[in-house]
């Protein structure tokens, strides 16, 4: 039903702005590529009638009326990405959203309620160390106060690169939207992760958005010669980092949930040199999941092993928790709506959940209902130049998310 | 018969250089810092009168004629530290050095042998990741090329950096010198351990030194959302290091010899981010003993818990020796001398060996006779600011050393 050639054709077009001659793309929060893919998408909504707005954190809102006067169903992701990433991780999503509107729109298919675009505004953590800033300020859980202390590795504040690039921050408050805004919210992403890819099944249905969980932690030991310390008179603080970081391996592993993540993604020694043990080591641990509990519950292990690792070995620890997040589950009738269509279509799905954040983390305090997409990608591989997927999936799930948003559309 | 008032001056005036707010100092090789100390003692040989000369890598020898053209006694040790290291490593050999040699200066003690105080450079691996640089060019044991290949965290090689700091090192070959150059070499060393302590003896008599085998391993797994990625799916370089950190720990604590000792001493994740799985990471072991069959053992078992390991978690890896060293014995002459004019001082000594690597270790391929002495440090630790010694203990080698070098020049 959709055109994929025009939605192919639209895709390298976007990928151009903030490509990068190695491949892949680096288009931040907020910067001048991100400019250019905006007006380049804006043209494109234009050119479909759509009634377009921004709002003060600069999310951007593209509405087709629908026959009645209520809530709309809204499609969306984001354009901004990580430095040196890949060309899909939400673009995708706002191009097959577009493709998925003007289908509708071109065949004079009939839908009660209106239809909405939404680009999110800066969903990406890598400028600023927060992600979804969009949907969290349209659902009121950023200030003013907290734009202003995100700062980027210049000292830029959020606040002063949102005023920058054209945003009305200073009246953030008129970007939160009330419950029930939309009456439903729908998103096409890449997986990021391989499950999909692995099991040769073009559409994922995202049954829940893991939250983390995530520590800083200081190991002191004492940093000692590495010739002359005997070795029952150590106290290695790398030593004992590599023991929590088997030991967080298997909670999550063996003992937390199904659905449990859990990744050191660094442990730093000091003073880092062949020849003197580690006397200190800070490591970062991030803990995922979609099962509130099971979360909980990693993290109570992993704070119990780490405290009979240390106090085995005789080192003093610092935990900090830099983040505490709840999942989200997302809604069970849009689940189904989307396996029933699918199911006509013939089109293969997988229940599977989304172990990154999402902007439709936030889109249930505005929307009756929310639903995720997932496309697999190429080997898993995300936030990398090397990202990758398979035209032939898009298309599957483009078509799914249509005669979705074509359902919702004439309900109520 | 030694002036401890002026040694302990001296010894604050150099510690000055490189010192660090939280105490200790950072005195790498070939730094600023270094150059400075380097400037100081100058200043102070050639207050004493020695005749001065440095050679293509930068180590220095003050030189006072004897009485006949024989081979000199040379004492000596370094003036560069770990990063946040100590005063006492190294430098303190330096300073009871150039006591000692000044005592017998200025109380008219005749002395048929030359004496000459050397300052080696470049003694501990933390720049470069290779220990007693200056003693191993003295020995023809380091080559143009292999200086070129050493590199800092900065990319620079050793041998720039020694170009850099004025050293000649286009001709290196020329800072080799020829057996039996020297007579015999002594050297004052903080033990760096905690025997002498523990035992409350002043004066370490040492029987051998330690020798390292040292590796860089490089494991090679997949970087990937640490969200999106499932535990079993992952192939996670820092959990794979982890398991090499314990088996490298246990290796030396359980199954080579007594005397072995093995650590690694970093291991650095790329990306090194909390939302990455680390695709890759670098680290530094290193394995020591006096007992070269247990070296040797060591080092094979851990080389094959290392391919155990990273065949088990399907990752690449990559080994390199840096270093590969064999321990060496001391010279039962001098150590015989040594304990003689203890005796006759009435200060106690202990025979024992050195876990830590020293330039008297390649001493023996230019000197007919090499010898060391340890003086205890509080609590055992070195290569730390908490670095500690005791000047009675100090004030006590000095003695032995001083004596030993006045029969020593009086020989032959």
């Amino acid at each position: 039903m959709i055109n994929a050639e025009r939605l192919k054709r639209e895709m390298q077009t976007i990928s151009t702005f903030g490509a990068l001659p190695q491949g892949g793309m680096s288009r931040l929060a907020f910067s001048q590529e991100e400019a250019q893919a905006r007006a380049y998408i804006k043209t494109l909504m234009q050119a479909l009638g759509m009634n377009i707005r921004e709002d003060a954190i600069g999310n951007i809102f593209g509405r087709i009326e629908g026959e009645l006067p209520l809530p709309s169903i809204a499609i969306g992701s984001h354009l901004d990405s990580v430095p040196l990433g890949g060309f899909y991780d939400g673009t995708l999503g706002v191009m097959c959203g577009l493709e998925a509107i003007r289908t509708i729109k071109e065949n004079g298919i009939s839908h009660k309620r209106p239809l909405e675009l939404i680009i999110f505004s800066c969903e990406e953590s890598s400028r600023f160390n927060m992600a979804t800033v969009g949907s969290k300020v349209m659902a009121g859980k950023l200030s003013k106060e907290a734009l202003s202390l995100l700062k980027d590795k210049e000292g830029v504040s959020l606040y002063e690169a949102a005023k920058a690039f054209g945003c009305a921050v200073e009246t953030i408050e008129s970007a939160k939207l009330s419950p029930d805004t939309f009456y439903a919210y729908l998103e096409l992403h890449i997986e990021q992760g391989p499950v999909l890819e692995n099991k040769g099944i073009p559409v994922g249905i995202v049954t829940g958005i893991a939250a983390p969980i995530r520590y800083e932690l200081t190991l002191q030991g004492r940093a000692d010669h590495s010739g002359a310390t005997p070795m029952n008179m150590r106290s290695d603080a790398l030593a004992c980092a590599a023991e929590i970081i088997l030991h967080v391996e298997k909670i999550a592993k063996e003992e937390a949930g199904e659905t449990t993540v859990a990744t050191v993604g660094f442990a730093n020694a000091t003073p880092g040199v062949l020849n003197v043990i580690p006397g200190s080591v800070r490591m970062g641990i991030d803990i995922r999941d979609i099962d509130a509990k099971a979360l909980e519950k990693a993290a109570v292990l992993i704070e119990k092993g780490i405290e009979e690792i240390a106090q085995k070995r005789g080192l003093i620890y610092t935990l900090k928790e830099l983040t505490h997040d709840t999942p989200v589950s997302l809604d069970k009738k849009i689940i189904e709506t989307l396996e029933e269509e699918a199911k006509k279509l013939q089109i293969p799905t997988l229940e599977l959940p989304s172990g990154a954040g999402h902007d439709a983390m936030h889109m249930p305090y505005v929307a009756t209902h929310t639903g995720m997409v997932f496309v697999p990608c190429k080997e898993g591989i995300s936030h990398n130049i090397a990202e990758e997927v398979n035209m032939d999936d898009v298309i599957c799930a483009t078509e799914v998310i249509t005669k979705t948003l074509i359902t919702l559309a004439n309900e109520g």
